[in-house]
């Protein structure tokens, strides 16, 4: 065990996909105030479904920082039961995005809100609160957005790729459909201006991070603020710790390793953790003008998100 | 008991609201072939709540034909559970209109179906089919129409009235929003026209069949066939057996006695069944022009079902 250190005096805001995002989120509110660390979240794969505004990104965060995640499954919440969804699957409803009873209580009270005139930043704000979730989770936009999939089998949503085909089929190219006459909520330009530093998670490039960075405005700040920006490599060794990402990554004409990761955030990050298994890489990504920091990026373990943690505010 | 009688080749159609006429749907279909019996069905008191699509008069019809209904609650699907509600309460959601899990799994699938394009009577004839339920019921317009109620605490939704405030606050006047913009299907036009009788279940007059009336069309075609209208009196002995029937009869200006409904439905009705507890009012009715006929109307008991449903086809 490392001893728990004083907490750093910062202001962060996070990149934020879903799981390697939220795990990010939990080590760094162990290192640092976490009422002073923001994420911003994608919103690029919610979708509207049975009617309800489903935000995978922004529950999967907001579970896991309320301790509420369902470790066994790897997403959803702990305790989940699955009467609705067996019943719909019984009337011969669509059911392969499986929506747990306790998780359609969220999207109930999410649709519910929205149709009452509220954002998703309000109802992000309204569910966290009662959760006893302190950083501040922020939708990238309150406009709807959606990143989409031309693949060999024709053009899939988000969920139809990652969930119903498993992130199984080839992809030629993906868009974002509506980024760029959206616009960035006036608390996520706020986030990155004040933060002393900020943050990517080791989420996929391409598909969690990159559509937020084509909300117009944001990659800007980023390039302006580059030294202050820090990305934390989701390729280890050549592989994805989860997702589709390095598939996802040949397949768009990037490479497959820390350094293809690198070669994409150039020009709006100034330093980039890899893991130690990747050390061999550093050279390369720092002749690109990026510094490295090597540690270890998997998070499986406490006291390795601890040190990961630790290397990001360093 | 009675013994079963030989099937009645008729063909007819029930304008229907939801319990009273679920029962004497069920009652009917013992007597004549289902598949020769329409109910056009209100949709008035449908509403969008969490993003759902809900259809209380079709569903609680069909859940009684599929023999799913919850006779306990008197209301939605037996073997119900509360999963969904109870955690959308502890989320601080509006949580005063119960959605059972079950019946959750229909408002996601008819959602969902809307969603993708089709219409109330595409979704409610799939349901049906699932269900084996062989009465065809007929929205009586794809349409959105809104029952509202003018009350002494403001302006309610059909269901703020009905199940929040439990109909316990004085209503003023009754409005059904859209419903002189909105068109009959094609299917209620033609059952009406097919059917060798049309008759008017007993649900309340004011806020289930009414709306039913209001729509373009019907009213014209129940006057112009009146001798083939046979009505059922929702109200026995001044008293409706559910629902508040009389006291919004009375809060409107109308008797709250089996007269007064038949005062309501003048013009477009030939025939009146009423309660033999109810026979006094006999004369007066048929002054009106309209044919009595008693019998029991109360259906708790399947004898007395039976019995109701032989005197509306007699």
């Amino acid at each position: 065990m490392i001893p728990s250190a004083p907490k750093v005096s910062e202001v962060i805001t996070v990149l934020s996909g879903g799981v390697g995002a939220a795990r990010l989120l939990r080590a760094l509110s162990g290192e640092i105030e976490p009422r002073e660390i923001s994420a911003i979240v994608n919103v690029g794969d919610d979708l509207v479904m049975h009617g309800l505004t489903i935000c995978p990104d922004l529950d999967t965060i907001s579970y896991t920082l309320a301790g509420l995640n369902n470790d066994q499954l790897g997403w959803g919440l702990a305790g989940e039961t699955w009467r609705v969804m067996d019943e719909l699957a019984g009337l011969g409803g669509a059911a392969w995005f499986r929506l747990g009873d306790r998780d359609l209580a969220t999207h109930l009270y999410r649709s519910q809100r929205l149709s009452e005139g509220a954002t998703k930043t309000d109802v992000t704000r309204e569910l966290c609160e009662h959760w006893g979730v302190e950083i501040t989770l922020l939708p990238v936009t309150n406009d709807e957005i959606a990143t989409v999939f031309d693949t060999e089998i024709g053009v899939l949503s988000f969920q139809e790729y990652f969930v119903r085909h498993h992130h199984g089929v080839v992809v030629k190219g993906v868009s974002v459909h509506g980024v760029t006459e959206c616009s960035p909520t006036h608390e996520v330009i706020s986030a990155l201006e004040k933060s002393t530093r900020i943050v990517i998670a080791p989420s996929n490039p391409l598909i969690s991070i990159d559509p937020i960075l084509q909300v117009p405005g944001v990659s800007e700040i980023l390039r302006e603020r580059r030294d202050d920006v820090i990305a934390v490599s989701p390729i280890v060794n050549g592989a994805a710790l989860k997702g589709p990402a390095d598939r996802l990554l040949i397949e768009l004409g990037h490479e497959a390793t820390c350094e293809g990761v690198a070669a994409f955030y150039q020009g709006i990050i100034g330093t980039f953790v890899i893991d130690e298994v990747d050390a061999r890489h550093a050279a390369n990504i720092e002749s690109r003008g990026i510094k490295v920091r090597v540690t270890t990026t998997i998070m499986a373990e406490p006291e390795n998100a601890r040190r990961l943690a630790r290397a990001v505010l360093a």
